[in-house]
């Protein structure tokens, strides 16, 4: 293993979950073990941050603040969705790139680690293979982080656990309500959540369902085409089993035609923007409209992400070990790798990290496996379960102050310029 | 005071509350400690239930089910939203009136108690009217339910403070993941909050709001009337300040011409009913739409009155108590009154129960006074936090099982019906 002395960075990318802010917290205090790593950097907003040499130190935070990311929602050292794309603009991407080495170099970067889904492996990657092409003497390690547990080859995500366990009470409470009401006031109540492409988050709220009649009574997930007929047919005969239904849809869920239900094609905004619609939206005109239910909808968008209150616990320490692991792999020699969680056993559920070089990852999108749903693609099935439960098992213990969430926020020192501003 | 032997009983009408139970708890624990009450009975579904001769015994609950309603969401013996409607439907007022005082003579039911908002304690109300006119000798106290929180002469209602501390949690976590996006991703997000009429709800988001540029940055109720192009400036105006911006819109929120901005009047489905839309979706077309910045909603919807998982231990309290202060109230000989909840002081924060006549509340709604908002409508002031900060403290006990909550079901063993189907 060759000593290599030098800095850190760590950067955030991609939407936020409940726990990227422990995979910082991970990366940070196990680096404070390693002699090697001087100075421990943080990059504002991701990749763009980096780009302007907008770097923060890291050390200079309270160690009680480092602690505190473990319950803190959201990227507290910011996030983006900028993109180094050789694809589509292969002139910018080779200027980024450039940009990129002068402040590592600048910097004296060694350690990188990007932490964020798809996209960020993608460009951690890519960073990978420059840094190698530009005998620059550095190890660049991908931390996962997707709500949407979408990245291939890795067990499942962290920021997953807490989304369905969020999703999940939601759905019981709702459920609670929905119920109590059904016989003079019912009937239908359509709960939307994220994922576009991958159904995951949907499915996740099966966990409510601790007996048949349970809700969620139905859950369309993006990988299976939404046959309106059936729906409505599934809808109706729900009421008329229990007084009430509640549907769980996935917000990326698409008609026979590959259209998102959700958008409003047809209906633009003075830019000529689709307007905002949303899939519970459309499925509650189909429902009132078709079957003269009442219907009501809510619509969790950014709260189920970001749900700290309820976070699982397994989650938090899962987000933190992928921290903790991207750093000893790199203290170990290794670059070029993304952490993932590997399932050791279910019942009681072990799990441990392990590494998977970044080229198996990068752009890869992770689907439901068809075998994990039922039939008549209305309900993940028991496979699925045994996978999900035991993400969701324990809770994030969140400090309150006036019994409102205490969250900690960054000094955010920043580390002195050397370059010229970004051109 | 006269010793009046019998049974009582104890419905749930309304909109349900994370706490309405713990009021049915408080009943139940209360009268098991007085020998006058000889049975215990819940009434299904509200007056419906009633006058369909819907009881169950319980007395025939297991103590920990009764004592775990607590913490279970919603109406555990359901609900309704039925009305006994003199002025509308006379006839059917005049006939329900005669069927209820058969059921109540039937199972010789000598003590009530309603728990709802307006409408119930009206109901309430017109039921203890007609007790002494019949010279039925009966107890009926009405108890305080409602997230709205816009009964009069009570400090508040059992249910707001669950909601406000549930949606300002809501609130600072979306504001955390806002916020990390912003530079690359803003900029706007809106969230839907409960409130048709009244802004309570709405303005108790601003205890997420710490420092002055925290958010919510601006709170919409439905007291003042939308002014478009101030609420457009003001959103530019944050934005600019903080790179994004959080705005909490009640749902009953009105234009100028007094006309609910969610509702949109020429969009009507195959029966004819108003297409749903949402204030928020409103909203952020116009944002979009107007200033051209990315924007996301929230609509919490149902999720919002029933997530136990972060209810205020304050609250659950004050609603057991209620319940059984009007048990109380009826063993003392009191009839006609609604139990209310009044504040002794601040800081800390000390509350006892009192009496108001039934009269003085029914179909009275409670605003927000104008003095409460700051001048240019957009946020409640340090009066409102006093009022309303000591509601949110402390957290329910939430027991949990596989992660996720573990509410009760009532058994719900029937009682013996005597008289024949209602008519």
């Amino acid at each position: 293993m060759a000593e290599l002395v030098g800095n850190l960075l760590v950067a955030q990318s991609g939407g936020p979950t409940a726990v990227i802010n422990a995979s910082v917290a991970g990366v940070v205090q196990e680096a404070g073990k390693h002699e090697f790593v001087e100075e421990i950097y943080g990059g504002l907003n991701g990749i763009l941050g980096i780009l302007n040499e907008e770097l923060i130190d890291l050390n200079d935070e309270r160690a009680k603040t480092i602690e505190g990311l473990k319950h803190t929602p959201a990227a507290a050292l910011g996030t983006c969705r900028y993109k180094i794309d050789f694809k589509k603009k292969p002139e910018q991407a080779a200027k980024d790139m450039d940009r990129l080495f002068e402040v590592f170099q600048a910097h004296n970067i060694r350690y990188f680690f990007y932490i964020g889904g798809n996209d960020s492996q993608d460009t951690a990657h890519k960073i990978n293979e420059e840094a190698v092409k530009r005998a620059w003497d550095m190890r660049i390690i991908g931390v996962p982080k997707t709500i949407d547990n979408d990245l291939p080859h890795t067990d499942h995500c962290p920021g997953f656990g807490s989304v369905i366990k969020y999703n999940a009470a939601t759905v019981m409470e709702v459920a609670c309500d929905v119920g109590s009401m059904a016989t003079d006031d019912g009937a239908c109540c359509i709960i939307e959540v994220m994922g576009r492409s991958a159904g995951w988050i949907a499915a996740g709220t099966i966990l409510a369902r601790r007996k048949p009649s349970d809700a969620p009574h139905i859950i369309l997930v993006p990988e299976i085409a939404l046959n309106e007929t059936a729906f409505l047919a599934k809808v109706k005969e729900t009421v008329e089993a229990h007084k009430f239904c509640v549907v769980v849809v996935g917000e990326g869920v698409k008609n026979a035609a590959g259209e998102e239900i959700g958008v409003d094609k047809k209906n633009l905004d003075a830019f000529g923007h689709p307007v905002l619609g949303g899939a519970a939206e459309h499925l509650a005109e189909l429902v009132h409209g078709k079957l003269n239910l009442k219907t009501r909808t809510v619509k969790l968008g950014y709260a189920q992400r970001a749900a700290a209150h309820f976070a699982s616990e397994t989650d938090v320490e899962e987000a933190a070990a992928c921290g903790a692991a991207a750093v000893k792999a790199a203290m170990d020699g290794k670059s070029g790798f993304m952490v993932k969680l590997v399932r050791v056993q279910n019942n009681p559920y072990q799990w441990t990290t392990g590494l998977q070089s970044l080229a198996d990852i990068a752009n890869v999108e992770h689907f439901m496996p068809r075998e994990w749903i039922s039939e008549d693609g209305f309900t993940p099935n028991e496979l699925f379960v045994e996978y999900a439960l035991p993400l969701v098992a324990g809770q994030l213990k969140l400090p309150t102050e006036n019994g409102l969430p205490k969250f900690v926020t960054l000094d955010k020192n920043p580390v002195e310029k050397k370059l010229p501003a970004r051109s």
